[in-house]
């Protein structure tokens, strides 16, 4: 469990989340079971889960239906990061060996396929067609984005493509976990735009963190080697600021042609991003972006969710992971 | 188009369920375009539309809701399909190249993924949560199916393990099918056990129907090698049969071994099963189950669909394909 401290008011929900993911697992072989015991437990921050129970808590939706809502989000999200590593070929997530790195393509592609069945249980047991809805646009916008990714190569330095890159992968999510919640709750429409806005910019803003600090982090925190994304090729904001001011840097072009390069120049241009304003001008972004999921707070009601969630958006933009 | 008599009275739907699939490819990439109105048009039978047409036209269905619920179902067929191509490793279906044939895995897997997407987003629109409900219960039934059977191994030889697979696989859907099509109709409740029978029984005789084709149909008419699931150390109920009566027989246990065996042996052992009674056997056993989905129709309305669903329960037994 975090220790940050926007997570007090829903942490023994939290738990509930929990032990409802991973009561999935029961019943199953053994081996299914290890690896969703590992997928379940081995993860992350619990976000999305917390996002979502305090907008809903905010706005008092039923306590029940909003751990169903939490812990159905936190699974879709667990399935499509099952099929990523796949489809990189990732060997490590959080610093832990990926599904892929021990099991063949076919259990990875299934136990993925498993825990998408069971988000779209999970997201019919709260009983909402708006909620099952806003679930399966939700995953079209995710799997759209990665096709998209897949077929126009990793290469663009353009801003407006890496931002519906970023909000295909993780801002989209974050929307869901903020409407559907909302859907939930009796204030429903009249909230639903402002929670909607606060969703979109809190994912925007982690996502740019999240790449930020794939230059910035150590390689223990991180659990993967730094410039992990530049050594796949994938360009993030912090190379894209990098580019506008040095259209002309040889080894950035060689990565923008696709063209593998050694670690030398890796190296190179890892520290040249560093050492230019590129990583402050992304943060500012990520800043910007905070600012704008606090304003998007300011009509709804005053509780200690909502302050929660202003701690929240603080958080995404103040953390090292 | 299929010319059997029993799509007579949805064939017009059919074309509506097929237009709202191909719908679904429009403003995406070229290539993706490409391989989706590949996979949606090259395809089947349509079987399982017409079963949930058929079905909600007899008990009264909305027909614009039956037409969404039918491309949702006939879609979630086809990513299950998608996914198994990739996990079999399957280069041809229906006598055509499968995706994985000419993609990577990596975008076969978001194919599927894309197809899993849209048929939750169709399911979504027929405004109903039980019918999600079903779909997400369903999803689950038959990943949980390839998922045992890949633990498992494909080499068991009992008739109650194979039924519980072919559940799984292939009934699973046409219970989907049924069912969701009674949520979705006035009757409702009281006819949802007559018509579950019904699916689940035509929708196991026609897989058994299918594993007898793969030993008795001609490569042209079957798309693939006679045999093959066979030669892939597949049992189904053929095999189990002659096993029951030639338990001794030396090709065949090693085939049960999962030891890789020759064309020679290949061709001795299906000639084998060929030429004793347990194509017989199968046959009879899916006309039974043939039978008993014909008598769950007796309680429900006589409609010209009640006649078609009772022509179709026949059709499956006696098709070659």
């Amino acid at each position: 469990m975090p220790t940050t401290t926007f997570f007090t008011p829903v942490s023994d929900q939290i738990r509930s989340v929990e032990a409802r993911m991973r009561a999935m697992s029961n019943g199953h072989h053994p081996d299914l079971k290890k690896a969703l015991d590992h997928l379940l437990s081995s993860g992350g921050k619990r976000i999305r889960p917390a996002v979502a129970l305090l907008t809903g808590g905010m706005l008092g939706a039923d306590p029940e239906r909003l751990i169903t809502l939490a812990a159905a989000i936190e699974m879709l999200h667990t399935a499509t990061l099952v099929h990523d590593d796949l489809i990189d070929g990732s060997l490590l997530r959080r610093g832990n060996p990926t599904l892929n790195a021990q099991w063949t393509p076919a259990a990875t592609v299934l136990t993925g396929d498993f825990i998408f069945a069971r988000a779209a249980k999970l997201a019919a047991e709260t009983d909402s067609v708006e909620v099952m809805r806003l679930f399966a646009e939700t995953l079209s916008t995710i799997v759209n984005g990665e096709i998209t990714q897949m077929f126009a190569g990793r290469n663009s330095v353009h801003r407006e493509e890496y931002f519906k890159r970023i909000y295909a992968k993780t801002a989209s999510m974050f929307e869901l976990a903020t409407t559907a919640a909302a859907v939930l709750s009796p204030l429903g429409d009249e909230v639903i735009n402002a929670v909607r806005k606060y969703g979109y910019a809190t994912g925007m803003a982690f996502q740019i963190i999240d790449d930020v600090l794939d230059f910035t982090g150590e390689q223990d925190m991180v659990g993967k080697p730094v410039a992990s994304d530049l050594r796949q090729g994938l360009i993030t904001l912090p190379t894209i600021f990098y580019y506008e001011t040095h259209p002309d840097d040889p080894d950035l072009k060689l990565v923008l042609n696709g063209i593998y390069f050694d670690e030398t120049r890796l190296a190179r241009l890892t520290a040249a991003i560093l050492g230019s304003d590129a990583i402050k001008k992304a943060v500012a972004e990520a800043g910007k972006l905070a600012n704008q999921a606090m304003d998007a707070l300011q009509d709804l009601p005053r509780t200690a969710e909502q302050q929660a969630l202003e701690e929240l958006a603080n958080y995404i933009v103040n953390r090292h992971r």
